[in-house]
């Protein structure tokens, strides 16, 4: 099958919303009156962000899950995207369920295919995602990383350190019940993207981030753009691990030393972590709740420069969680 | 030095037009009223679409040119770029020519960065553009591959084969003095996206496509998308090689039938091809004066389907010319 017969079996696509979608030159897109577009870009490299032998499903989903990420955080609706694909063969049998799971979640999210290459090369996806933002009153009500103020309350979505947990099983690090750790690789392999929370989040959020190199490090992001400090609350936020409900397990195979490592420093979480003004918490609950996405209040931020631990007895931890670095 | 110096040092630049460039989720785009927004991804990867030891500055002129000839194939106005990037390792002598050279084309274009991803891997440069088309009385002026009509002309910008020369030489093929090596290679590595051309050609132009597998082949991509069939004169289109001009070099070095594969199916061209109503060849001429950029009319649109290959003599000539394909 030649390149050609491979786009155009897997990734010819209907696109009603676009003016044109894959087949010419470029895609063509019509914005909307009144509003801006979003666009992010993410490359998932094998032996990088996934192992040789990761199952394609699994991949497709992930590879566009971790760029709606990306316009979640920003509050924007997904509109399309671009695939670029480089592969060792053009192999049916790894291309059809990585076309179906990618394909899938994109109708989830009205996200249409509208362009893009594929090669022969070392395995590696990069897509191209492109969300719509309204501006009302003149103004963006796109979320930023810049607009955290000291007081804000200071949120995260849903639960983190999952991912990495599995990831931690799959080194050999960690032992874990097969039940469980099918859960926390699921998280692993299959985020969900926080797309609805996001738009739910516009005019109430002051600043927002998506966390994929872990919850410290990319607050870090926020506190840096917004020139501000904040606080977080370690008791709170290690509550956040879905497999901690199983007390019994936890208690026995996870020390509190490899909890906060997952949770505050795990990665591959693409929960939101985001900002808020603490007269908005019922703003907040509400946004959370028309997003069915459970949000936790884990800190706050300071004027202050600079990030402060405190555990439940609200004592000061040392920060020695470094979060990840692709070239460190 | 870590990722996130990186980006900043290398690839962190003003943004004046963009709403938002680097350095946040999302960059944001505001498209102007009464314009769509051309979009094209390309993916270079090392050892299919360059040499292991390529050199950078070149490389970072190549990745973005041959995004550029993609607007330019649709008459779009480049606006901005995204940029996905993964590395064997973050090596300055590699990088800072890199960006360079890809920034100054950018600049040379007026097309911003506005971001991307960089991350630890084999090295594959996936660049995403964006242009700016007008709607002209409620009407795209895109240039498509589906406008060709029977009786157009054909056309083609430039010179063709010489990126394929230089190949040749590269792959122990051909010998070649080393001053029209050096020429040969320039237009290999340093393509010239035909962007003032697509742009003039807005309104004029049938169809066009940028040339990246071969004249014939990515004519066949026109011909399918219009539904018509046309006929070359490769007597015309032979003519094209800028080093054929050496008479006593090309009689000495080159037979016919390299030259004919050169020109006809050679790849890394990034010229356009386009059709034009033959009406129109005087607007067609001063378009191709005001982008200061020659074209050559190089035969017709013929409504029955299928491409025909004539010579000097009038006679047909077989087509045994196969385009680049990724996977074949």
């Amino acid at each position: 099958m030649g390149e050609f017969d491979l786009i155009a079996r897997y990734f010819h696509r209907p696109t009603p919303r676009a003016v044109l979608g894959v087949g010419d030159d470029c895609a063509l897109l019509a914005p909307r009156p009144g509003t801006q577009l979003a666009i992010s870009s993410d490359m998932l490299v094998e032996g990088r962000h996934f192992f040789p032998d990761a199952d394609p499903a699994s991949l497709g989903h992930k590879a566009l899950a971790v760029n709606l990420s990306d316009l979640a955080a920003c509050g924007a609706t997904p509109l399309a995207f671009t695939l670029a694909l480089s592969l060792p063969q053009a192999d049916e049998a790894w291309l059809a369920p990585f076309a179906r799971s990618l394909l899938a979640l994109a109708d989830e999210h009205g996200c249409e295919l509208v362009g893009g290459d594929t090669t022969q090369g070392p395995l590696n996806i990069c897509i191209t995602v492109f969300g719509e933002v309204p501006v009302v009153n003149g103004r963006s009500t796109a979320l930023l990383r810049s607009g955290a103020q000291a007081g804000n309350d200071l949120y995260v979505s849903g639960t983190l350190g999952d991912a990495r947990l599995a990831l931690e099983v799959l080194r050999g690090q960690l032992d874990m019940p097969a039940a469980l750790f099918a859960a926390a690789q699921a998280r692993m392999d299959r985020p969900s993207p926080r797309v609805a929370l996001g738009r739910a989040l516009r005019g109430i959020a002051t600043a927002a981030i998506d966390l994929s190199d872990g919850l410290l490090g990319d607050l870090g992001h926020i506190l840096k753009a917004s020139r501000v400090g904040a606080t977080v609350h370690t008791d709170i936020a290690t509550t956040l691990i879905a497999l901690q409900a199983e007390d019994a397990w936890a208690s026995a195979f996870i020390d509190q030393k490899m909890q906060l490592q997952c949770v505050l420093a795990g990665g591959d979480d693409y929960e939101l972590a985001f900002t808020a003004p603490a007269a908005l918490r019922d703003a907040v609950a509400a946004a959370a709740l028309s997003a069915a996405t459970p949000v936790t209040r884990i800190g706050h931020i300071d004027a202050t420069r600079g990030l402060r631990l405190v555990d439940g007895a609200g004592d000061s931890l040392p920060n020695t969680y470094t979060s990840f670095d692709h070239f460190a």
